[in-house]
């Protein structure tokens, strides 16, 4: 830190993100990316815009928002996109939260939130999750605070119905309810179609995980226009091009390839049906998922230590170092070839132990 | 603006861009981008990484960092790159401004200092020019604020020579002084080399003018690794995967292909000689511009106007409807072709004039 650095930054804890090795060194199941490249469409789209960036992109990302509009069914002021959901996901505890709007969200969920609250001074309540990591409903109906859940939850990759989010969101008309849907489309219930009755509801979506553009950076909130409106005025304070031109470009044809799109979702939904059963059998506790990514614990090891032995067999999953999670790791759902060499990988660790 | 925005951005005013038309309908001078098509390398890595987009880039950026750390002579702690260099000078103002470090700026300058001032709720003061627009560098030295100066400066085009820099850097060394370097390769001269020599000082660039990335947002910040530092905990604690792998690629691109750069900002510079002599002939007052842009001013024809009747040929020029700006436009410096043909459509609107 430097003796300039601001008094009101000075104890940021910053986030951590996964690891990203450079090389191909290792099979990757440790950021929740997809294990299928990204559209065909989505390639051309981008690699064409490469000789047209001499031009600044278009602030108000006209095409994509047409795209997306008639796709997802809502209106062009209904949506806004930016450079990753992270900087949506900033921008709601911008505009939403402070001293008389204290934020609120799980005591386990996107490890992002508290930090957002923390660089925005904003104070914030976490809410434990019950024993069996499931979110408490009756604990965010009518709590008036600004809420954040991400449904499906990470790490554990629950997931919420959507009557529980409706409740949660009538219940508090005073304040903004945000749901995080980065993981909603491997089978949970997404909330779009309540945000045109509902004024105090923000679904943020990315396009890291089940469009295969993690690297590209996309993220978007629907919401009614004048939440669009405030987060855009947040955004023409913040950084009016936020969205570069590839990433727009891959991202029309990343939304107009909707076969692709289905097709790897049912990929990974059943992937993540033969792990989980695989995991088990091994004698895993394994969470009931609804995202590209299982949360599982054996009695026999310690998460950090299957975490250590699967790294130096060039697997690498997603280990936490806090009380609760620690007996757990993060597995990313790659292809079936990735996960039949995990369930072999373990199956040597575990039984080295014995 | 919804009843659930925060009271504390409701007076906020965005920055307003330039105008972005889709099509190609305009010979567009109007936002300072480069008339030359990215180089030809920085075009077909991005293409490339277009097939690699499953999987998050880089946070640490660091093959872009191992080139530009090459190329510009500087250590990889001491560089910082960002989504287009708005957003390090945004975190510039979050890191090194509060209320006992105010902010100082002059009141020509680039527009955007002044709202992210008030986005950080920073006080800030605005210094005027001199009449001539030129900036008077005793009202920064030992001024004790943190100091925000665009050099060339814009829309004025007009440089700093480096020993004026040095002397507002040596003379606030308990305040950060922030030297905008935008619009720099196109005849000023360069702070850069003095970050070592003053641990006070950081120097922001852009990929948009100069290598012709625009569109790919591209930006960054180099100074002592403790200031770069500060900066990574906000950029970790907003957005770590800031920069996507299609744009660091291209940056790496841009950077390696040295010649087309030069030849670049050369053919700009000459370009920039010809049009100023060519406005000058048609009876305007043309600031002294080190940019890729020109500020000029006629006394028969009011800045707005001449914006207006340009824009009806074809041609977008900079119009600012600010008292002291008012009768100027600021012009872009395209190729040869675009400004022979702004040259001969302002002799079409004068000679309406008479």
């Amino acid at each position: 830190m430097s003796r300039f650095f601001s008094e009101k930054y000075k104890k940021l804890t910053p986030y951590t993100p996964g690891e990203q090795p450079r090389g191909q060194q290792y099979i990757k199941l440790n950021t929740n990316e997809s294990p299928f490249p990204p559209s065909a469409e989505a390639q051309r789209l981008a690699a064409a815009e490469s000789a047209r960036l001499a031009l600044y992109s278009d602030p108000e990302c006209r095409d994509l928002v047409a795209a997306a509009s008639e796709i997802l069914g809502v209106s062009p002021d209904e949506i806004l996109f930016t450079n990753g959901s992270d900087e949506i996901l900033n921008f709601a505890f911008m505009a939403f939260c402070d001293k008389d709007h204290p934020a609120v969200f799980p005591d386990i969920t996107y490890g992002f939130y508290s930090v957002f609250a923390e660089l925005n001074r904003v104070p914030y309540t976490r809410i434990p999750l019950n024993p069996d990591f499931t979110i408490r409903v009756e604990d965010y109906v009518g709590v008036g605070k600004t809420v954040f859940l991400a449904n499906p939850n990470a790490p554990t990759g629950i997931a919420l119905p959507l009557s529980d989010i409706e409740n949660i969101v009538r219940s508090n008309p005073d304040h903004v309810v945000v749901i995080d849907e980065a993981y909603v489309d491997f089978g949970a219930q997404s909330a779009v179609g309540l945000t045109r009755k509902y004024e105090n509801l923000l679904v943020t979506q990315t396009f890291s995980k089940s469009r295969s553009l993690a690297g590209a950076r996309l993220g978007f909130g629907i919401g009614c226009p004048s939440l669009i409106r405030d987060l855009n005025t947040l955004k023409y304070s913040t950084n009016p091009y936020n969205v570069n031109r590839m990433t727009m470009a891959a991202g029309i044809g990343a939304l107009t390839d909707r076969e692709y799109f289905l097709k790897n979702c049912r990929a990974t939904e059943r992937t993540r049906a033969w792990t989980t059963e695989a995991l088990k059998t091994l004698g895993f506790t394994v969470l009931d998922s609804k995202a590209n990514f299982v949360f599982a614990a054996h009695s026999k090891i310690s998460g950090k230590l299957l975490y250590q032995k699967l790294k130096g067999s060039g697997i690498l999953v997603r280990h936490f170092d806090s009380e609760r999670l620690t007996d757990f790791n993060r597995i990313t759902i790659g292809n079936m070839e990735q996960m039949q060499t995990l369930i072999n990988t373990i199956k040597i660790i575990l039984g080295d132990l014995s």
